[in-house]
């Protein structure tokens, strides 16, 4: 089946991006079932008293649309 | 929970974009729980007989993604 | 009711790109009531041993959020 | 008719953006007729001695084109 | 003659894009003498009822510049 | 003396983005002599339980730059 | 008068990118009255056997919109 | 093989853009061998006489890249 | 206190990215205080001899303004 | 030797992005000498089965051009 | 030393964009200690009674920072 | 020949951008037979002691391709 969605999806975690995007990724793949891909569309962070505390991504998510039941 | 979800919404009003932006927001609120946060993204406008008749915006609604019943 | 969403979605077809928005937009009206417009976002194709066997399109589709019941 | 052009325009106000919004489109219809629609595209001020002196809105004014006399 | 101005012309079919190009080209070289290019901006749709009812195109026409009379 | 500088600033206020450009402009004027202009580069916003509680601004603020001494 | 149209001018030359912005301002004096300003957008150059046969600019041209007539 | 390079060709044809797609593919094909993938970039005309003399296509191609000779 | 301000830093490093995020991060933390967040912004490398010799990146800092003393 | 070329290639790995990052610049090392720098432009991965099984990287290397033969 | 920071400078000259472009960098040298590096961001003129009377440059210098005293 | 491709170059000089642009097209010219065109996509400079010590430019150059033998 050739038609897929792209959902923009932020993530955050206190150990670094990578911990983020695979968070995020994780999550998505609970509600999204047949995801396709995915792209890194930024990388920030949070800062409190001198020291990273949390790590956010913004990325998108790429799944296959099901058939709705006719 | 660290995961959210990025929407975009267009919203028209034809008294301007402060009420189109508050339309969009609330509208939006009835249909996504847990909002975290929102972006101006563009504001135009459509034009009648040489007056503003609707006042458009597109804006972004970040939200937490909920947990999906195990 | 003047509040719409906008949805990015990916088409592919092994015609040409004009088949794969076609397959694109009524794939998407089947899932999604009250789609008032769209917009071709990027063409590009998929090519094997010197000829396209995918034609790939990304494109937005606006639809009017309809009311969740009270 | 379904043919129009956008017109790029730059307009002024001491008062504040919005009233610069409507200056510049008032005069937009005093030379354009049919205008159809508009966007905005900046919003800067100019400042002087600590306070905003003129407010700069840069838009965008879209116009069906008349027919041209035969 | 080497000075050239460029204008944005959004035009609309109900049949298709190229059509909606054609005839925003034919309605533009009725009113800009010299065209000397154009480029297509961004093709977009406009639905009712599940179908499309309106193609629209946005367009960059180049003409050049004619002398004014001394 | 004709060189300038230019500063990004993000501002907040509860109210609105309005309020928010002013605070950022107030504050940065008490920073900053002989500021000359500004620009607004986006506006977002934070929310809580369904309300805004906090209207973020991006602002770019440009300001001569004074001589250090000989 | 704070009003202001923005017109986008290509212009080319055979001596260089200097001689093309020249010529097209000058150019664009003798048919926009109330010129403010200008802005470079593009610098490009036409090659024929190896040496540059003409110098292509791209600019935006701001000129004070005049009243028309009562 | 995982590597691939990307190159952005410009095809031009007296017929349309899709004939412009084909030549610039097919001349991509003789010279770059193992193309996986190619993208529409941009679509521009020239014009003469009221008429579109050649339609022009900017396109970027992906094709694997050969081991080298050890 | 809502107003802070952002300051673009490029920092390099013999090992890797990260580590020249780290520097970059731990420099400005000696100047700047008040550091609330930070983005990164691009990631290049300077190559000698087939391999990397420096990892380059470019961030932007968010930090909070403070007081000038009365 | 003050000219150099700016190649895009996009490189693949079932490991991680560094992993494909330093697969793409060994396989460029060998086709290209004088390689003096690269850049990171886009990090995607392709999903199956709700696992990510490769990981793809564009980016773009610079190399010193050598004197061709006289 | 490896950390270095971007800043934003406008410039004007009566003469020219090069000049403009000198004094912009001869005023940021006499502030900013270390400058590694400048980029050209835009040219723009204004313009009077149909002659160009300023020459206006926007360019970023990155400027190595200092160690603060221990 | 209708189909052509697009190289980007950068280039250096230590008197200014012009002569890099000159050093880069001479040097181009020497590789690539059939240049049909040019354009100059960034100008910087690498600063040493306070002073311009090389001046770097990109820019695209465009060359028809030349048929490979039968």
């Amino acid at each position: 089946m050739a038609v897929a969605s792209v959902s923009t999806i932020t993530s955050a975690s206190p150990i670094g991006w990578q911990d983020a995007i695979e968070r995020g990724f994780e999550r998505a793949s609970r509600t999204l079932r047949n995801i396709t891909g995915m792209q890194v569309v930024s990388e920030k962070a949070r800062v409190e008293d001198g020291r990273i505390t949390e790590y956010l991504v913004t990325m998108q998510v790429i799944f296959v649309l099901e058939e709705p039941p006719a």
